[in-house]
């Protein structure tokens, strides 16, 4: 229902006709980045969404929403000074400091630890939901986007691991993306590298970055990052020996483990990525579908398992999104380990695509409109409508019958409405119903 | 993508523990009137929200989404002062004066003058979406709370209302609810009534809010409140004779078109009814699911035509959504007229009436679980899992091999889930998997 006390009001300001001074002076506009969604937006967007919400949901994991507004202590000292300054953070009227959700790991982090009490472990929660960031709009960066996670709580189990990357597989190919790879790799192998190379912790994150452009900038390009960055020469050579080496996934781990013989860690994380190509290959993954990528790193410190990236090679598109195991993270939140794995797909990026190569019609070409011929034959056309529907098809009847039969028909056009039908006096003595359709100009005549 | 900043600076948090000293201080928890939404809650909101959604596109309105934030000029001086002091209002780091949507009614006025040459009329759109009210929480209010919308923008027929009518009572018998009544009155008509009262303009709302509690202080009751707002005696007389008027819907009509005869706006307002009604039955909407009922004013001063809201009658729930025809309203905003009609519906009391009485399963019903006997059978299982999902099932397939079987079926138990697969070393070797069904406690074994 309406609000009552704004009806109230407008009451008053209808009758003090200030509304129309307030509008005659404020510009229509939408603050910049921020998007409405006209229908045609919506229809792609509602359809995107809904396919990953079916694969989540197919694969066990469940929908989870929390609110726009979070106590401001809650984000704050959670993303770091830098993306701090692009939250919308501000007093509410009782005086709370409070922000707009920046993400969705964290307040799926505090769920966690709110009601922990009540969710059981393993939790498989997907969240499909805005965040706001006051980011840079030149970049083409939205400031309100959807983000698109999902997320195994509870469990240490490469199971889940290998479920993620096979769940996210077939969404993409459900959304209708050919080339679609999981570049997969593993952290504890990582770290083995690492050691076998014999570089020091600190250097950890720098060899990860340097790695991590391998893609970009060839192997030439990792060795001259490193070298800047005071790797030693040695350390250089060794890492270098590992990222070159080629083959099938088989090939590289059968290689790797005679290489890294000895080392715990690289071990550790070739016997994960052989336990997830079995899975991948048991839950019968097109083997096409998946590599072992030794410039997959994810550089960044909280992984501590798998990690992997979706591409789509097909028109180079890219990544468009990414997760990996990562162990300790909610324990910072909890005060206890809660193992976790998952990740998020770039639903903003996928849905960008998939509106410019036209995958899916933004047209309303599942409806069809009923026209009225003139106000005599109003009932007649709708109680066809009243058939049409149902028979469960979404139908416009056009609702003014003193407006002419051809503007109806260009406000079919206008809609990107394929299917028309049309009733006049004629049809109507024989039962009948003539259907024309708009893209070929065809028209057929069928019984009623 | 998890955000590569966000990322990098947890990285450096994370060396630095500062997230372990934050989050022992920080309580977690959500702000006052603000939800989170878990799985269970989740099911009972998506199925409302779906059925509203399949029904609107059935009868051809087509989603629209508008941004959380607007310039603040956009919504103040639109709801009136008091309203406005519940609107979330800020300042956002580019100096801009920023406020969270109050309704859908405003953006969606200047989503029609922003792309008004882009947006075919009519234009029927549905919008479902939050909105947010600093509103005091004592009474039971969120603030946060989604709205849902229906309107038909740029037709004036009484079809578009009719049809509005007709939606609405199929949505909410989709849902479940029984003792469904639309009751339906008429703008022109009351309009009509003060007139043939002979009480002044002046005196129309107050005429309006006294008939607005027929059904609650009886017809005493509101000769009692309009003789307090000195209404003469006379007027409400007459007032009195028209509101007591008895019988079916045609009675009703007929009467009033004796005694009302010669009023213009009256007579206007009774063939609009009619008009209605004859749709209503053209459609062949169930004639005990709409009534003309007289003590429907909805008292504000917008409305132009037909006004209704829906009843649910058994458990006496009350007003669940109302609405009606705004010939002038769009026109404040646009600087010109668009005819628009349509309502709301009260999607958080529907959601929370669904969940009270367990009209919709909260609990993972549409889910199964897939146990792992023991980590040798580990790929048994993930088989299991594959071919049950390739059925179309949802499949949660327990992650963790070395957890006891028990405590796997504890966990079905917690989740509601009813369907467990066990797949033991003896249902292997006999090419079974045994089913348990959580609520029975029946076990069948089948072939695999």
């Amino acid at each position: 229902m309406r609000n009552f006390k704004a009806q109230k009001i407008m009451q008053l300001l209808l009758t003090t006709n200030c509304i129309i001074d307030c509008m005659n002076t404020i510009a229509p506009r939408t603050l910049k980045g921020f998007r409405d969604f006209l229908p045609s937006d919506m229809r792609i967007r509602t359809k995107v969404i809904e396919i990953f919400k079916t694969v989540f949901e197919k694969y066990g994991y469940e929908p989870l929403e929390t609110p726009t507004l979070e106590y401001a202590d809650i984000l704050l000292g959670k993303y770091g000074d830098e993306a701090e300054k692009l939250l919308y953070h501000f007093t509410d009227r009782g005086g709370r400091e409070v922000a707009m959700k920046y993400d969705l790991t964290v307040p799926a982090c505090r769920v966690l630890a709110q009601y922990q009490n009540d969710i059981p472990l393993p939790f498989k929660r997907y969240q499909i939901q805005p965040v706001w960031r006051a980011d840079n709009t030149q970049k083409g960066r939205f400031r309100e986007l959807y983000q698109c996670d999902a997320d195994t709580f509870g469990s240490s189990s490469v199971l889940s691991d290998a479920e993620y990357i096979q769940m996210g597989l077939e969404a993409l190919q459900k959304m209708g993306f050919t080339g679609i790879v999981a570049r997969i790799s593993n952290r504890k192998f990582i770290d083995g590298l690492v050691l076998y190379a014999g570089a020091s912790q600190a250097q950890f994150s720098i060899i990860c970055t340097a790695i991590d452009k391998l893609d970009k900038i060839g192997i030439e390009g990792v060795q001259k990052e490193m070298k800047n960055k005071e790797i030693s020469e040695e350390s250089i050579n060794k890492i270098t020996e590992i990222i070159s080496i080629q083959g099938s996934t088989q090939d590289k781990i059968a290689k790797l483990r005679v290489v890294m013989k000895g080392i715990e860690q690289a071990e550790l994380g070739l016997s994960e990525l052989e336990e997830m190509f079995a899975y991948l290959k048991t839950a019968q993954v097109n083997p096409e579908m998946y590599i072992f990528d030794l410039a997959i790193v994810r550089g960044l410190s909280y992984y501590t398992g798998p990690v992997w990236e979706f591409m789509i090679k097909d028109g180079d598109v890219g990544s468009v999104g990414g997760g990996g195991r990562y162990d300790k993270l909610v324990g910072l939140y909890l005060g206890k380990d809660v193992p976790a794995t998952g990740g998020s797909f770039g639903i903003e990026r996928i849905i960008e695509i998939v509106k410019d190569r036209k995958m899916f019609p933004s047209e309303n070409i599942n409806s069809v409109l009923v026209t009225i011929f003139d106000p005599s034959l109003t009932k007649n056309s709708l109680a066809l409508a009243q058939k049409l529907r149902s028979e469960g098809k979404s139908v416009i009847l056009y609702p003014d019958a003193l407006i002419k039969l051809e503007k109806q028909l260009k406000y079919a056009n206008k809609k990107g409405i394929e299917e028309v039908y049309i009733l006049g006096p004629e049809e109507v003595a024989h039962n009948q119903v003539k259907i024309k359709n708009m893209k070929t100009g065809n028209q057929t005549t069928v019984n009623f």
